[in-house]
């Protein structure tokens, strides 16, 4: 697979994006954190204030939390927990961001990450929104539009900025421009052989809640541009979507034993992927109705029920040609670990073969993964 | 410890209730099932349906729900699907009542439960009952009032009954007396030494929402009798709360650990405790409103903050004098386990000793959980 520029900048922005949030910080520029697609970013920007997600990925911070937490829990709440825990950085490396948020702000998503967020309250002054769990009822959308709006407050008071429609809008503007970059760039993906692979997409798409809204179209940019010049390719390789939990920065794992073990993800149905873009905000409504819309509608396994995600990952098998579905499912991870009977039932109708991967963020079973995978491969070849 | 004729009756109950909710089916009345607190019984009874609760305690049915359902989620969870999918009751006794109801009404609470109800909606009608997660806010109580409006509707629709708002006023004074019953009963319980152990209080408080209300009316003030004729007890156990997840029938595990090791049960904060009935419905407001006040204040660790909780277990432990609280989860039951920090910490401050079990419906950690216990003991007494 060809090398992208784009992504060897990618892979060393972080410090430069450190220092941009350190000088802000120095100028009075309030940081938030946030740990989920539920939280919109708009809403944030418009009060004048930064953002970066505390998702974590990582390994090594996961035993830090489980001083704290249940181990039976889903590694990813384990890792973002011990990162902000160990803000003090004793020996473990990359967590400068974790530390330097003025306010959390959390949503009552999973049951793990709902009752997280009440120890974390104990570290980092933490506001959480509360989410209607049946997503497609008007009673459903009020609710949130009212918690939305007293987010809104609370940035308000956080920043001293007034949030002004004119000024929602513009992010509503920013944002979906965004989306649309991250549709095109999907959209090259569709050819096949896919001019870029999985884990080089995975970098960005890991990277699209922690740089600035600014810098991160820049990229975005530069490596489609970099991906149209690409010479048609030769040798097709299974084209393979991923779909489940998120995949935080730090967390490639599944993505490379599926590419290093000869397919290529053309896809991911998941929140480091298509559910952070696919929709887009409507330019034309009342800002905040426009965002309790979109984002109320986003298919996370929190909701009940959640066609909106099995549609989706039909329309994207579709789209995307793909030759399986890998799901894929951090331990204990229960929303997404059940909603599998069901992906598995509208994947098995529609013909597409599919396998399960339950895991965590540790070494110990790639190469068990690899082998299944191995397997899958060739069935599907 | 004294044995009571009335817990020998309500172990013989499960006939009877049996042939009455099928001459009450014969006689076109509908039966439905609920599986959680939250679903206020009083608008099901307004309407002319009678109810049976859902959860399953028995470990035999966790292994035909492991046939869809992940393994490493609540036994609780496992056992009632189980109980359901096997509505054949292929050579598993018990299960009549689960192939008797007309419809589910089940309610948005934990992650497992909330997936689990989706793929319940394919062998049994299930509607779902939305809940805010946060239960302090005047917009949180409004949406779940128009969730309850809607469920009063399906009532309707279900029965062919209209549900009035006298209807509502009767049922929900019934109730309430139902719930001063159990707090007289608690009241004798606060006696040292209690006349009346966990195990046996147990076996009532898991038949409450499977007994028809007159009957459990009639069951409670028997027993209430027979309990206030106890001459004083001599031998002084440690008193013990029990505190965490619900103990739905056939599972007495813990209980029955706790008791056989030399412990007194005088207090369950959980759903087959306390949480069932500590707090009235306010019979003086419009009924609607006053169901959704009460029932939104249940403290369910679903809900965040859940410091209701807190106050509850630290308020439960001084008026019932114990010696020490055993926290009780289940198995992969993320809210109550990760929510013991909480109780911990507070109980630590407020200088009670706490023991925490975490468990399934499985015998395998019978005489491990005993050995902690009898540790427990010792250091409490
Ligand atoms: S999977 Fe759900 S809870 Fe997790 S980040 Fe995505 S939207 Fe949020
Ligand atoms: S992966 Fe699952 S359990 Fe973990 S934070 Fe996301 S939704 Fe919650
Ligand atoms: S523990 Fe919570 S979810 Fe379970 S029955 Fe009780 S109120 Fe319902
Ligand atoms: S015990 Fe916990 S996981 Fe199980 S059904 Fe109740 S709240 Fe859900």
């Amino acid at each position: 697979m060809q090398c992208f520029k784009t992504i060897e900048y990618l892979k060393n922005s972080y410090g430069e994006r450190i220092s941009q949030i350190a000088d802000q910080r120095r100028s009075g520029k309030k940081l938030v954190g946030t740990f989920c697609l539920f939280v919109p970013d708009e809403i944030i920007f418009a009060a004048g204030a930064d953002r970066v997600i505390l998702c974590g990925g990582k390994n090594d911070t996961v035993s830090i939390a489980e001083q704290y937490l249940p181990r039976n829990i889903c590694p990813l709440v384990k890792s973002s927990f011990g990162s902000i825990v160990n803000n003090g950085c004793s020996g473990i490396r990359s967590c400068s961001h974790f530390s330097m948020v003025d306010m959390i702000v959390a949503e009552n998503t999973c049951d793990s990450k709902k009752k997280m967020y009440e120890l974390l309250g104990e570290y980092v002054p933490t506001y959480v929104i509360d989410l209607p769990q049946k997503p497609d009822t008007p009673e459903a959308l009020k609710y949130f539009l009212s918690e939305l709006e007293k987010f809104r407050g609370v940035m308000e008071q956080l920043t001293g900025n007034k949030v002004t429609t004119e000024g929602l809008r513009q992010e509503i503007r920013s944002s979906n421009e965004t989306r649309r970059l991250f549709h095109r760039l999907y959209e090259l993906r569709k050819e096949d052989p896919s001019p870029i692979s999985g884990s080089q997409v995975l970098k960005i798409l890991q990277k699209q809640y922690f740089l600035s809204p600014d810098k991160l179209k820049e990229y975005l940019r530069m490596l489609i541009e970099e991906v149209e010049s690409v010479e048609p390719g030769q040798v097709r390789k299974p084209r393979i979507m991923v779909s489940g939990c998120p995949m935080p920065g730090g967390n490639t794992k599944v993505t490379d034993i599926i590419e290093s073990r000869g397919g290529v993800i053309v896809a991911e149905e998941s929140c480091t992927g298509t559910r952070s873009f696919w929709y887009l905000v409507d330019e034309d409504k009342d800002p905040m109705t426009a965002l309790a819309e979109r984002y109320i509608k986003i298919p996370c396994s929190c909701m009940s029920p959640n066609d909106r995600r099995i549609d989706n990952i039909l329309e994207l098998a579709r789209e995307f040609r793909v030759d399986g579905v890998i799901h894929y499912t951090l331990q204990f991870c229960h929303g997404y670990n059940i909603e599998k009977q069901k992906v598995q039932k509208a994947l098995k109708e529609a013909g597409i073969p599919m396998l399960s991967i339950e895991t965590d963020y540790s070494d110990s079973d790639v190469e068990q993964i690899g082998l299944r995978v191995d397997a899958f491969m060739e069935m599907i070849s």
